[in-house]
């Protein structure tokens, strides 16, 4: 396998690119082939087949690019898909769900820790099963919160119905006494001032785009296969690709990105 | 064309059944064979690329199942694909715009419409276009609602939330002094007390999936496609086929129709 090929992210959407994001920052010497489901998202609300058949059209065509390596950067397919593709791949893949629940075992003191996600995934139960393996004693609550998603992607991030919303779903989860929550969907890190208001600053929130970047970093390292900055680059170092409406994905990539995105290709992911 | 044919209805996922209900209401003698993209759903943020090609599949679908007619019932893939599908089909194809866009027309006292829909059905601009067509002095003012569809499909239905985000969706409809409000999306009949209470009740609510249903019984009669009610049912009267989670629809449908629904199936639509 080629060092300087470009790692693989994929999310639903453009939630992922939050966990690009922090790839870029601590590997900025690392190639990236972004791919984001815009015409089929959301995943959180639909089954387990569909999100596998899903995950493996997206992988078939990231390695149309040569990837060398493949970041799951949606908790919900990390969650459904991950553990049955990763088996048929001969090149790494990993997802967000490991590297999250890695990083709130550790950081719990009380050993009880909160789950947010989509109803997919908080129904797959997959946070609490990874958990529980790292530290059995550990008691985790979930927690759906659907309606995040469209409260984000209308940029309501500051405003007094999401408040109300946020809320309304940590209510139980303050009933329980979680000192630590995995915000686990790649869009709550953009409501995390909310949660943190609403949770006050005795629990630990959790961004598993950030553990798993640095996942990443080791496992490249691990297979000898971290790029090399010396080596000269072919094309764009970023590249990015969607199933629809690559304008406004381009719009928002640059609002959250470090650099501007000048380009993002709209494919035809069913024929993969 | 056998008169004894099923009717095809389609929807991007549950909010068609409530053209499905009014077409068993109105022509009860009538089969249905009805097909929710629930994997796909929702259809109100794609493009018209993405809306138009996921439409020729789902009527490539029905057509399997021998339909005499479709209906879109569904705004958002009337708005963009109607015109382009029905002129490629043999068979006659309406949409839920024409019907609202006629009802609204001939309701209005003052002239100033609103119509309320997804982002996607209110950029189209069709239902203004469809309604000065019919009379040019009408005023139309288009409201996009993204957050009600995932509202309605939490159930909150009667709640704080809804109302806050209603009121924000409606206020500048009330400054246009509209007498006549289009529900322009399948889901928003849920909401229709809250929209009631909100706007008063000098404001006429049309629900487009009823004018459809009047629609249809008059095309079928024009074509003599009505089937005759003594004629012998081959198989099941109403069929219903989605894209993901038939269980979940299984629920959802009997919920809302006059019958329980006893079986959907699941089918791969992006093989059609």
């Amino acid at each position: 396998m080629d060092r300087n090929a470009p790692v693989g992210v994929f999310d639903s959407g453009i939630g992922g690119l939050t966990v690009a994001r922090e790839i870029m920052r601590q590997t900025p010497e690392e190639r990236i082939v972004y791919f984001g489901d815009t015409a089929r998202v959301p995943y959180g609300s639909k089954s387990q087949d569909t999100i596998v058949r899903y995950s493996r059209q997206i992988i078939r065509f990231l390695r149309t690019k040569g990837v060398k390596a493949i970041v799951i950067a949606c908790n919900t397919a990390s969650a459904y898909a991950l553990e049955i593709v990763a088996k048929e791949s001969d090149i790494p893949i990993i997802g967000v769900v490991n590297a999250g629940a890695r990083a709130a075992v550790s950081a719990t003191r009380n050993g009880k820790i909160g789950v947010i996600g989509t109803e997919a995934t908080v129904r797959s139960g997959v946070y609490t099963k990874v958990m529980q393996e790292m530290r059995p004693d550990i008691e985790v609550t979930g927690k759906a919160c659907p309606l995040f998603v469209p409260l984000v992607e209308e940029g309501l991030w500051h405003d007094s119905v999401t408040d109300e919303m946020a809320s309304r779903y940590l209510t139980p989860l303050k009933g329980r006494y979680i000192d630590t929550l995995v915000m686990g969907c790649t869009h709550y890190p953009l409501l995390r001032s909310t949660l943190r208001r609403l949770l006050g600053d005795e629990v630990t929130l959790v961004n598993p785009a950030y553990e798993t970047a640095i996942e990443l970093k080791e496992l490249l390292k691990a297979h000898g296969l971290n790029r090399n900055p010396e080596d000269p680059l072919e094309g764009e170092k970023y590249q990015f690709y969607v199933s629809d409406l690559a304008e406004k994905f381009t719009d928002f990539a640059t609002s959250i990105l470090p650099d501007e995105v000048k380009e993002t290709q709209k494919i035809n992911i069913e024929e993969y």
